[in-house]
């Protein structure tokens, strides 16, 4: 088999070694993510604003596309909280929630983003989602927690209400507040509660009462369907639907429909954006938990393939009536403690939801949306991390500014303008910090052969020689920094004769940096002042040799800087060297 | 005097110190610079779209302020080619040449300008000018010059023709071929030769004439004066005008009118960029051109100073009916060479082209516009350097395609696309070139404590110790290159039991890479292996100090790489360990 194929289809990598072990595996884990992903996935479709079947379909063709595409062995594909938020803003604005045009801009936004994942792939990319920083990552998922938990406290309180951003969604609330329905609001707010402290105590409640380790995890792992039924059965029995709670209804008995997304020029203009967005954020989200979980068996998953993985997934979404998918975190690492060994573990879960969409959707007739958006909120809220800000300001005023700036801007701007704003400031002080590097002049450090800041340390120096360790690689950004400092310490300095530039921490010089050196070798020739360099590194000496400033250079090049000092400095200043 | 007050207005300081032989240094210089300037200001203002007094006014006001708020001893402010260049371009896209709203937007444009350079300088923000590299700077003044030659072709045959891209001006021209004047061409043609072979061969010539070197030197400047005289007498003695040679006609006898740049905010709003583009390419450019001349005398310029400066010069030349200008390269060389020793001598310039203003713009009255063409196309020819394109080729190819994309965008789409572009794809290649930064697998150099690249040198490694060199600074853009590194190193070697990663090259480490520094150390403990560092920077340490990751390290950091090894490496790999 060609290796190439094989790359590109990982299903021929483990399918060929399946065995039954693995399979009984596979199927354990299967059984158990497909009782958590029944309500997960018709939540998360109430979040993108969509029928709730759609996110039974987008659990589906997607699991099965990425079990024959993606490396990760682990990882479960389907609708995410995030990208959901995201679908909602998107497809919000080019069509009206609940028509049929809302529905189609879905599988076109899935359509896009699969594409492009798979472009990416294929181009062999994927590094370009790395200028997504981790503060902005960080920023921006709480930013959204707290933005989708708002979102659904309409549905908890039974009001109307809509709005991207967190003023606007406050507003919808507040105007509102008159149509509040008290029934709805306490099975809201009981489910809550109930899904809150299952999530906390209710494996330690289990194990007091008796129930072993295991079960008590999966019981408390079926918490979301326990407060689905109860709260079904409420709604049925007391016939609560007649007092204006809002139910889920008639869902469609079948398996997930070929659908076509909608290729108008005008619709792909629009969504092309929101779905790059989507699918980037999708992709670092999805990467870094399928690294996480390969890392724990010493497997490995390759980022570029995972493009393609995740490519298809959303593909298969935006044909078999669907909306974005991703790798979710939660479902992965139930998948993976279940014990899932190989990507089959997904095929049959899709096999289990498929069950679900053609016999069970008449069972969640009864179900109240607020169960559904109270699933939603204690998903959520384990995504809002505000000690972020904390840590990067702890840490770095930099980090913190991007990271505060994501975070502001994504709750008051919305989320496509969190992100971009984030992305570009995070660009921006990166180039700013770097523009501005940290240059230490050394002097020698007495009895050896280091030389330290003189600021810091007791060093011998002379006033005759300067010698500046240049802290950062040189490029556009910072040669005429290095410039003006030398042309300020220089002309400062009178009586200087030589100048040497210490290049250890220089990885790269660019052509700017290049011109700058010649400017300052000219003009430091125009003053008297010869400028040496020391300890320049084989690849930098490799370019700087391809060019003539070696040749024009008014000084020499060093191998060490203590063959530099011994070569410049004056014996008197420096006793030692007399001796040597 | 407050010395804050002293460093806003440098003349405090070398006013202080003037004395007679500054003076009459001064006056010499000065009486050179004017003869020179004075056609090269009415051709800029030709090349500007402008009325040709506009270049007079342009070069009197602003090099007052110059003197006043300028740090540099030699330069000479006034219209510049690439400037005028940039103006017509801008102001071309609000008003139609020959308006009162055209020279009103020129006004516009200048006070913006001025604005914006007295802002960036009074926030010390003139590091921003650095994200313009040299290669972008050059391949942007080479397509200009190519721009600039072919926008007056149009003069020296005496036709009509616009268009700001190079396209566009050839297919003005080849569309009005037909009307071709033949005697403007002559007179064209004539002084292009003429200035052409002044610039090459009047000195030798005539020296070779027994002329002094000094005599000759200022004979060649009055080169263009020459022409002018000349071709101004032609065509008076044979009323060449009524054969359609296009003249400058009746200039006002005037001083510099008081005027008052157009406010509205939509003018204000269209000229925005273009204002930032004029006042950061011109700053750049007058910039490394003061530079260069202080350092021939050891003097120093202060460049967040000489924002102010040239923002003042702007903003004068925007109430005084000029247009925006800058420090010009061959002005202020010729002002250096003449011996100017203050900015007074600018002042006394600026006094003589206030005398031509008022008497002597009836002698230009029959000067041809195919004669101040000539000056323009043989000025700015020296500006176009198509070497630069092998240079940085031999260089390094991110280099070659910054210019190569900003030079064929600034012919192709004008120059704001072009210089656009070629700062955006300068950054861009910048982070994509840190993104994947060099890592060496290293080993140790027998004998030694040194430790090399295991692929170029002769070295001891051992199976179970990876030891990584990062030849880059870690920041969110290289982070998760390194997890992935790492990743598929570890989990190709499976007996590997300790990695040690040597930070002798990292000069920073921002919180994305911390981030993945902890996740590569929980997934490299997951997999049971050690993860020490080795030689990290003071700074970076003590960054990393102010965190947790050096408590949750599951290995050491190790002073150097040697400690590194000594620790970790098997004494029966490295006999010489044993021994020690």
């Amino acid at each position: 088999m060609p290796p190439r194929l094989r790359s590109y289809l990982p299903i021929l990598d483990w399918g060929a070694r399946y065995d039954h072990a693995a399979l009984s595996n596979d199927l354990i884990a299967a059984v158990i993510v497909t009782i958590m992903l029944i309500p997960q996935s018709l939540a998360y479709a109430l979040l993108a604003g969509l029928p709730p079947e759609a996110g039974l379909y987008a659990s589906i063709a997607p699991i099965v596309l990425y079990a024959i595409f993606g490396t990760s062995r682990a990882l479960a594909v389907g609708p995410v909280a995030v990208v959901s938020l995201l679908t909602a803003s998107a497809i919000g604005q080019v069509a009206e929630q609940g028509t049929a045009g809302y529905a189609v801009a879905a599988l076109t936004l899935a359509f896009l983003s699969g594409g492009f994942l798979v472009l990416l792939g294929v181009l062999r990319l994927g590094f370009l989602a790395n200028f997504l920083s981790h503060p902005v990552i960080a920023g921006f998922i709480t930013a959204s927690g707290i933005l989708i938990a708002t979102s659904q406290l309409r549905h908890i309180l039974g009001v109307d209400g809509s709005g991207h951003t967190l003023p606007e969604m406050l507003h919808g609330l507040w105007s509102h507040l008159g149509q509040i329905n008290v029934i709805t609001g306490l099975i809201g707010l009981a489910a809550t509660a109930f899904l809150y402290w299952a999530r906390k105590g209710l494996k330690p409640a289990l194990r007091r009462a008796g129930l072993g380790a295991r079960a008590a995890d999966v019981a408390t792992k079926a918490g979301p369907v326990a407060a689905v039924v109860l709260t079904t059965l409420a709604v049925w029995v007391l016939d609560l639907d007649a007092l204006g709670v809002r139910i889920v209804g008639a869902v469609p008995q079948s398996l997930p429909p070929l659908t076509l997304p909608g290729l108008t020029p005008d619709l792909l203009a629009q969504l092309l954006l929101p779905a790059i967005l989507i699918s980037v954020i999708g992709f670092v989200e999805s990467v870094s938990v399928a690294q996480t979980l390969a890392a724990k068996k010493r497997q490995r998953i390759d980022p570029d393939q995972e493009l393609i993985g995740l490519g298809a997934a959303n593909l298969g979404a935006a044909f078999t009536g669907g909306f974005p998918v991703t790798g979710g975190f939660s479902r992965s690492v139930v998948n993976f403690d279940a014990g899932a060994e190989t990507p089959a573990a997904g095929a049959f879960t899709a096999a289990g939801l498929a069950i679900a969409a053609v016999a069970l959707t008449p069972l969640v007739y009864y179900l109240p949306n607020a169960t559904l958006a109270a699933t939603i909120i204690v998903a959520v809220l384990s995504l809002v991390d505000v000690t972020i800000l904390q840590k990067t300001w702890a840490y770095s005023r930099a980090d913190f500014t991007a990271v505060a700036a994501t975070m502001a801007l994504t709750l008051l701007a919305g989320v496509e303008v969190g992100v971009g704003a984030g992305v570009g400031l995070s660009i921006l002080l990166h180039l700013f910090k770097t523009s501005r590097p940290h240059v230490a002049e050394v002097g020698r450090v007495p009895g050896t052969e280091h030389f330290r800041n003189i600021h810091r340390h007791e060093v011998i120096t002379q006033d005759d020689l300067v010698t500046l360790r240049v802290d950062e690689s040189l490029y556009f950004a910072n040669a005429r920094f290095l410039e003006d400092l030398l042309q300020a310490r220089v002309s400062d300095g009178c009586d200087v004769r030589n100048v040497v530039l210490m290049f250890s921490a220089v990885n790269a010089v660019d052509y700017s940096a290049l011109e700058s050196l010649e400017a300052i070798n000219s003009r430091l020739s125009d003053m008297g002042v010869g400028l040496h360099l020391s300890e320049v590194k084989g690849p930098v000496m490799d370019r700087l040799r391809a060019t003539h400033f070696l040749d024009h250079l008014n000084g020499k090049v060093f191998l060490s800087q203590f063959h530099a000092w011994q070569a410049l400095a004056r014996p008197e200043t420096d006793p030692a060297l007399a001796t040597q």
